[in-house]
Order: structure tokens, then sequence, then C-alpha cells
């Protein structure tokens, strides 16, 4: 085997656009919070983080795929590399860009976390997860913990010195969280026994770190069944000494880790916890049955995490097979298709392959503005909380409704379009020589953990269209509205407006629908369109914000240089190919929902499968 | 490591109903080429052939996924057991079923030996595809091939004595057959010397039987440039003694085999033939540059055949999921969904899940009628030609028009209904406990292989729609319309033959608009169109073969045995879920046509891709 070598490709002019352009991160560098960053130091960062992921995560990413993890002796092994990357991760300060400097971090924006993000998930998705899950487990610390804990083990934890994990699901307690039966006995000292399996942990267990902390839902005895008798333990692998150092085991057991379709360098692992009676965890904070707001805190980080890991992965397969398609040489150009003796041209040329790259481009590039959208609403909630709460408010109602969204859309956009990248590629896309194919099996997953799209799109139409008794979802529908109103008449993009307009009207109208059928007692129809809707509702905001990215590259065009006037073009006919090839079935989907078709429940379960 | 287990599962039901309920196999068995064959012995041929796949095959399929094949001492070595399971397949007479009886085979009637196929591939793709090519380069030697070719080469490859391959594609020369530079020279013995590098050539070598037959495109010295100037040969790996016995090696070389994201247990080989200039060949008949038309032969055989593999793959995927659904609880009914002490319930009673079965029963079943349909053309094509030109001439005209259909939606359909198979399952969809996520990654080359699924657009739009001068297409159009017709005022399915005829018109229009494009010197729209044009037409043939099935089920249902009543239901289900949840987006589809968008021609390369 020849040296690990890196086959990732970021796209920072995007980043730039995104940043810069679109999304005028200029007025957060502004605020006090962020006096140390400037426009500079964010470019820079992106330049070298991409260096880094070119030259630490990237080459790991096959070595990761081919070989894997395994337990050696009670332990779990990560593939060659991964422990090296990981110092390196964190020595180069690539996880405390996104920590408070309380905790010894830089808190950059949001918006820039998000790009450094993209670039480590899409170099490697599996090896990232470690870092991902640790950070996301140590802010829950920090935010719910006492203020020892987050000293004991969440300043560790953002340092990468131990990992992370959360513990929710168990054999029988899957998207049905509450029925979770691991349970926790109040010890004299305050702290409290802990027994239960856990399963589907990623980094249950592994070699990266000298101790991992658990995040455990389990129930204390005596209290509710459901949800709301759910408590959330800290329980690391080693328990901790007074120094702070770790010390003896604390019964925590990885038995078996799961054979799988993709990222087989994250170690997903069962948990046993507990087995000998001798596992001891502290409840999070002071304040008992607290589990599931507490891990949901950890949850939402982690969805916004799992669009992430999509749109970095539709990117790289993206960009992967776009450089494949302007390489490889095949056939003649279609004007002289039938000469044998035409010169043979990249296969870019071909009409087929321009409409698969073009539908990857713009699925790829809206997904990234949803989930800089949805950055710049977290950041303006959280600078604006206590200062002027209306506002403040808004913005963190759109935090809600657009989580669901880039959570589905990302992950379901994700093996779509490294589906289409192989598609594109021919017979070589389905080869391990090049990497989409590992992007397309790595993926699957997204549509199913932290959440199945169908529980996110069950959360956007049961709870978040509601929410503020609907005003979240009124000030979205306002705000497309607005683009709509403002850029109806435009010269070049009218046309394409006017399908952005129809699809707000069919997502407006159908959201009617469902409170309609709610007060009609036909509640039960609804989950069978919440995913339709979902999807309405992601295209309509791609399609609103790649229009909007049209109209800002339309203003710059005509004094852009010249090496920058294609890249303007692209945001053109990325945003105008979206418009007439995905918004119309936007429309389309909201007249199948309200054909009320019920089949799916009529039909009888024994006509489900073979006898 | 356990024994190796069988995870395959057929829906005999669904076969018994296609043969003897929809397509009337009793009209074909009545001929008199079938008078050895009845009712009976076509039910027990399923029954065997289930038995059969379910002992011998299926338990491979993981087996062979794992292992993957290998190169030893220059020989391809197949996954253990596979050789074996070859032998058995023949000696039980499992291809036979497929050969004339010239050939020592049974000649069972096309839509049986559809339903065994289907079997053979769904319990193991990778297996099936050796005798299946084998079985399909036989065919071209048996047709084309001068008599003793048949009997030196074709009568072995019947009988699994000898494998067989077809050898078109070049590092050059992919979907731009044209372009193969692998050469022929005439020698004075009436043998060519063959020369030349061909890729991706399944089963170009194995371990199973003593000899692999290729059938070479190669260009004869002198021969025009492009797919005229090509020539078909017989070229054996090991020569062939005076007394048809296999003989000295032939200077075929395998130097090397791919690592793929699926079908691992099907060597996809390089082949290098002539390196040291002593690889000797036979012309296949007598007449030089008739290469491309013989080889059509096989490759028509070959996309049925691919599309049959999307059809054994979905199915497969489909009731395996259904089996898990209907075991797997999780969570309680939606009806008490807020009782956290209620009892579970299996998933497939939660909406979503049922949706997503309904969607891969309605797609797999239809799927599987438009490959029954297609077979019943075959059928009747071959068995009236030359007693009824006017109407074999319709058959083979729909045999003409159905292929690129059946070849690219049941490539298509695989891929996402393991997707959705995956997805219902959940997180246990991902692992390799089960079988979903290898038929996901075994399908995905079906889209590719065989010519890409834009090749089979392509050769729909600008080839077969305007064949016999558009009388195929027209036969198509008024065989829906007749149904139309017929059922528009069904009390139960009115409703739904309707959306099956606003999906016609929109089929009739799209067809009419390239013909436009056509004439307006619009042609370079016609490929962006072409992939959309070929769903809208596999749609709407879905949409109506499943209708038909409804009312079959329909009239069945008031005297049908309690334990079938559920699978008639069914049918009327999924024709119902299918014309109300995918027949309007066809419409949709058109309207998307109708815009003209071509954003993807007009976008610049550059703009593709990061710089």
């Amino acid at each position: 085997m020849s040296q690990p070598i890196n086959r990732y490709k970021a796209d920072l002019r995007d980043y730039q656009f995104l940043l810069f352009e679109q999304f005028k991160i200029d007025e957060i560098l502004a605020l006090d919070v962020y006096k140390d960053w400037g426009a500079e130091q964010v470019k820079m960062v992106l330049d070298e983080a991409y260096r880094f992921v070119r030259e630490v995560t990237g080459p790991l990413n096959a070595v990761g795929d081919k070989e894997g993890c395994r337990i050696e002796n009670g332990r779990v092994k990560t593939p060659k590399g991964f422990k090296e990357a990981w110092k390196a991760v964190y020595e180069n300060g690539w996880k405390a860009i996104g920590a408070s400097p309380e905790h010894g971090g830089q808190g950059a924006p949001m918006p820039l976390q998000m790009c450094v993000e993209e670039m480590l998930t899409g170099s490697n998705t599996a090896f990232a997860m470690y870092p991902g899950l640790t950070h996301a487990a140590a802010e829950v610390i920090a935010a719910c913990g006492t203020p020892e804990q987050g000293q004991k083990f969440a300043s560790k934890m953002f340092k990468g010195e131990w990992g992370g994990t959360m513990c929710l699901t168990e054999p029988h307690a899957g998207s049905d969280v509450g029925a979770a039966s691991s349970s926790a006995k109040k010890n004299a000292d305050g702290t409290y026994s802990i027994r239960g399996t856990k399963i589907f942990i990623s980094g249950g267990d592994h070699d990266m770190a000298e101790n991992v902390v658990h995040l455990v839902l389990a129930r204390i005895e005596g209290a509710k069944a459901g949800t709301k008798g759910l408590s959330l333990f800290i329980v690391p692998r080693l328990r901790v000494n007074a120094d702070g150092s770790p010390g003896q085991e604390n019964d925590v057991v990885v038995p078996s880790i799961e054979h799988k379709m993709g990222i087989n360098g994250s170690a997903t692992c069962v948990v046993n916890f507990g087995d000998n009676d001798s596992c001891v965890g502290e409840l999070v904070g002071t304040v008992e049955h607290q589990g599931m707001a507490q891990m949901f805190l950890m949850m939402n980080t982690a969805r916004i995490g799992v669009g992430l890991q999509g749109l970095a992965l539709g990117a790289a397969a993206y960009l992967s097979a776009a450089d494949y398609c302007k390489e490889r040489k095949q056939g003649p150009s279609a004007k002289n298709f039938k000469d044998p003796e035409a010169p043979k041209v990249a296969i870019v040329e071909h009409a087929d392959i321009r409409r698969l790259l073009l539908e990857m481009k713009a699925k790829v590039e809206g997904t990234r503005a949803l989930g800089m959208k949805l950055m710049g609403h977290l950041e303006w909630a959280r600078t604006l909380a206590g200062k002027d709460d209306a506002k403040a408010g808004y913005h963190q109602g759109q935090v809600e409704l657009l989580t669901p969204l880039f959570k589905s859309y990302g992950s379901d956009m994700a093996f779509e379009v490294s589906a289409l990248a192989i598609q594109s590629m021919g017979g070589a896309g389905f080869l391990k020589d090049h990497p989409v194919e590992q992007y397309c099996r790595d993926a699957k997953i997204f549509s199913i953990y932290e959440g199945t799209n169908h529980i996110q799109a069950l959360d956007l139409v049961g709870r978040k269209l509601s929410q503020n008794g609907g005003a979240n979802a009124r000030a979205f529908l306002a705000d497309v509205q607005a683009f709509v109103t403002k850029h109806r008449e435009h010269a070049v993009l009218g046309g394409a407006v006017a399908q952005l307009a129809k699809a707000q009207e069919a997502v407006a109208g159908t959201a009617m629908r469902f409170m309609m059928w709610n007060a009609q007692g036909k509640a039960e129809k609804v989950p069978l369109a919440a995913n339709q809707f979902l999807t309405m509702m992601s295209e309509t905001t791609l399609g609103w914000l790649l229009l909007e990215q049209a109209v800002v590259a339309l203003e710059k065009l005509p004094s852009a240089a010249s090496n920058d006037k294609a890249f303007y073009e692209g945001k053109r006919y990325a945003a105008q190919f979206f418009a007439q090839m995905v918004l119309p079935r936007v429309a389309a989907s909201a007249a199948v929902i309200a054909a009320e078709d019920q089949s799916a429940l009529d039909v009888p379960t024994d006509a489900l499968g073979a006898v």
C-alpha cells in the first residue's frame, strides 16, 4: 500500500462569499465580543484549516474506512493515525476555536466555526465524530453542570485530554427514548450507582484520550415512567482522583462494536454500565429528572452537527466528481457526435454530466447557505439575549425552525448527491480508487441517527410550526415573502422568483392544512405527510437563499475580476436551475398532500411483505 | 464465524398472481412449443427454485460480500462456496431452464424464466452474474456463430462447463464504445490474432469452470473508425483442442481486479489479450464488421438482465425490511403515544413505517409487473414471428420500447428501495447484521453498467420513440389509453385511473415536445430532459400495471380464501398509493421540461467544482 494521500477538496471561495458577501459577517465581527477577530483573521483561519485537513485528517479517511475499529484486550483500537490526528487537532487549536474563553477557547463567530467544522468533517467524517461529540458533551456539562463539574470534566474535554459521548439508545429504546431502562440509585455520598446497557454509542471507547466521559440517560429508582423520569449522569470510564487525574476503572465495559455500511473509522459501541455493580456516576447539575432537557441541549447541537455532516460529505462528493469530470475524456462533443474521428472532450462538456454537476452544486451550496443562515440566527440569538428580547426571540425561533430542516435535508442531500457523484463518474465512481463511494456509504446513517428524519419531520410539524403561537413559522414565511416582493420584477431572475413565490404559498397552504386536519380530528394523516412537508420547506428555503446569492452575484458580476466571473455566473445558474427544476415540485407535493391519500393506514398489515 | 445462513426471501404469491391472474400464462402454456409444460409444473419449478436459492446461493451472499475475489498465481479465486454453488446450479438444471432444447435445455416460457432468475439474482447478485453472463454470451454464439461454434463453445457454456464474458469497455472507451482500440489481425488459417486491454469485465476470470470464453469487440486492421468498424471474436482463455477439450493457454491474462462498493463476489477484471502476441480468436459467424449488431443481441439480454437485478434486489430489500418491521417492537401505538405505560407495538404499526413499506411494495411489485409485461411481449414476438408479422411486430416494438425502461427504472428503484429499507429499520439497517445495506451497495452499479441510465434515456428518446415511424410509442400510449377508457368509471379506482390518464397525457405531450425541439433546431435540449422523460414513462407504466392488478384483485376479493384477502387488498392499496403519490409527479415533470431551462448548458464550466 502506498502512502495515504488526501482526496478531499473544499471550496474556500464559497465560504468567503457566504461570510463576506451574502451574510455580512462584518456586522458580527463588529460586536464587542469579537474585538479580537477581523476579516483577515477569518480568512487566515480558513486557509489554515484547509491546509490542516489536507495534511492531517484527509489522508486518513480511506485508511479509517478500510481498517475500521476493533476491540483488543477489552479496549477499542482506532485506525492507524487517528491518535496522532486527534493530538494534532487539539494542539493546533481546531476545537478551541469553538470553545468559550473561560474554557481556554477562542470563541470564534459561529459562521466561521461552521466552515472549519465542514472541512474537518468533510475530510474525514468518521474521525471528526470523536472530537465533535466530545465537544458537544463538554458543552452540556459546561452549561448544565456545577462549576466543579465544568472544571473537573468539561475543561479537560474541551482540550481533548478526555473524550466524551452521549448515551441515549438502548436495545428497546431507540426513537422511543422514554422506554429507557437504565437505572440509577443514589448513594450515601451523593453519587449514583448506574446500571444498564446502551447501544449505538459513537466513540463509546477509543485509544486517543486517557479517559472517556459518558453522558448517560438513566432513571433514578422510583422516578416516573417515560421521558419525564429520566436524569442525566456523568459517568467516566476511569474514576477521577482528587487531584483531577484519572484513577481506577469505573465498571464501564464495551463488549462489542458494530460492523457497518460506513463511518467505519468511528467506533459504534455497545456500552455496559455497572455489570459488576460498581459503576459510579454524578448527576449533571444538582436537580434530578432534568435528563431530557439537558440531553436536548446536546441533541440540538448534534442535530445541527448531522446537518453539517451532510453538507460536508455532499460537498466533498460534488467537488470530487467535478474534478474527475473535467479530467476524464470520453466521446466527442455533442456538436459532432456522429464523427468517429472527432476529438474526445472532457465529460464535463456532455449535457447530462453538466446537469448532474449543476444539480449537485445547487443542492450543496444551497444547503451550505441554509447552514450559514442558521449560524447567523444562533449568533444573533445569543448576542441579543437580554438586550433585545424581541429580536433575540425571533432569531431563536428561526433556530428552532431551521434545525430539523438542516438535519434532515442535509442528511438526505448527502446521500443523494454522493449517489449522483458516483453516477457522473460512471464505473469509476463505484470503485474504491475514488472517494465518492465511501462518501455515499458514510452518508447513509445521517438520516437515521440523532433522531431519524421522520422524528425531525414530526418535530417540525408537530412542535415547531405551532411554537410561539405560530410566530416562528409566520416570521419565516414573511422573510421569504419579503424577498419575493423585493425581487419579483428582477430583470434576470424574475421568472425564478415567481417559482419561489409559488413554493412559499404551497408551504403556507400545507401548514394551514395540517392545522385543519388537527381541528377536524384527522391528526392521523399528519405523520403520513410530515416528511414531504419538511422537504417542501427545505427546498423553499434553499431556493430563497440561492436566489439571494444570485442577486448578490449579479450585482457583483460587472466589476468582478476576470478570474472571478465564472464564480458569480455559477451562482446565477445554480439558483435558476434550482428554481426551475426543483421548486415546481414543492407545489406538486402540496397537491399530493391535499389529495389526503391514506392507503398506508388502510392497507392490511398482512399485505406488507411476503407471507 | 457461525455457519452461513440464508437471509433471502421471495414472494411466490406475487409470481403466481402475475403468471396466472394478471398475465394469463395459460395462453402461453397452450402453445404447441410448451406442450410439456403445465400450470402444476410451473408452480413446482417456482417452489423448487425457491428451495434451491435458500439452501445454496442465499447463504453465500454475505460471505461473498465479505470475502470478495482475489488473484492467486495469476488466476481469480472466487469466494468460498461459489464453486460448489456453480456446480449445483447447473446440475439442478437452473440454467437449462432457459436454454433451448437443441442445446440440451428445457426452453421454459420466458415469464417463468424471469421468476427463477429473480430468485437466483435476489439471493446472491454477485454470484448470479457468472452464470447469467455465461448464458448471455452463449446465446450470442448460438444465434450468430456457425453451427460448429455453437457446438464447440455455446453448448459447453449452456451446461456450465465453461464460463463466458462480454468484453466491450476499454480504458478510454466506456460509453463511447466506438473508440475501442483493441485490434484483430487475420491469420493464414482464418483465425485472428487479438490484441488489446479490456476493463470492467465481470467474470473475466474465475475458478468455477475449466475455461472462460470471452466475446471481444475489436477492430480488424484497416477497418473503419467508430462502431461500424468493430467485429466480435470468440477468445477462450484456453485454446480448444480438436476433440473439444481445453488445451494450451491463449495469452489471455487478468493482471488485476477492481475493489468496489458492492457486488464484491463478482470479479471485475482487467483482461489483457495478446500481450505476448499469441492470443488467437475466431470471428463470430463468418462476416466481419458485424460486431456491434452481434454484441447488441447480448446487450439487449444484458439490459433486461440488469432490470431484473434491480427488481431482485429491490424486492429482497423490501421483504427483508417488512419482516424486520413486523418483529421489531418500539414505542406505543399512535392512539396512545402520550402514555408511557402503553404497550409497545411492532413498528409496522407506525404510520411512517407503513408509508415506507407501501412505497417499497408498490415500486417493487410495479417493476415486477413491468418485467413480466416485457417477458410476455418477448414471448409473443418470438411465437408469432413468421406467423402473424403485424402482431409480432407490435410485440417486438414493445420489447424495444420497454427495455430501457426496465433497465433504468429497475436499477434506480433498487437503490432507492434498498435505501428506504435501511431507513425503515433505523440504525439496524446500517449494520452488516442485516442484508439491506449490502443490497444498497450492490445495487449502485446497476444504473451504470450495460449502458448508463442516461445512455438508456437517449436510446429511448433518440431512437425508440421514433422507431417504426413512432408506431411503437403510439401503440404503448394506446394500450394505456384503452385501460383508462375501460376503467375511468371504476367505483373504487376511478380517482386513481384519472391520475393515470393525466400521466399518460403528460408522457404523450412531452414526446411531442421532443419532436418539436428537434424540428426547431433545439435538439441540444433533449439530453437535459431525457432521463426525466424515461422516469415519467416508467412511472406511467407502473401506475397502469399496478392499477390493472388492482382491478383483477378487486374482482377476486369477494370470493378469495380468508388467508388470501390481505394479498388482494394489498394490490388495491399499492395501486392507489402509487396513483396518488407518484403519478401526479409525472405531470409535474412535464411542466418542468416545458419550462425549457438550460442553465446546465449555459453555466460556465469553470463554475462547476472548486477553483
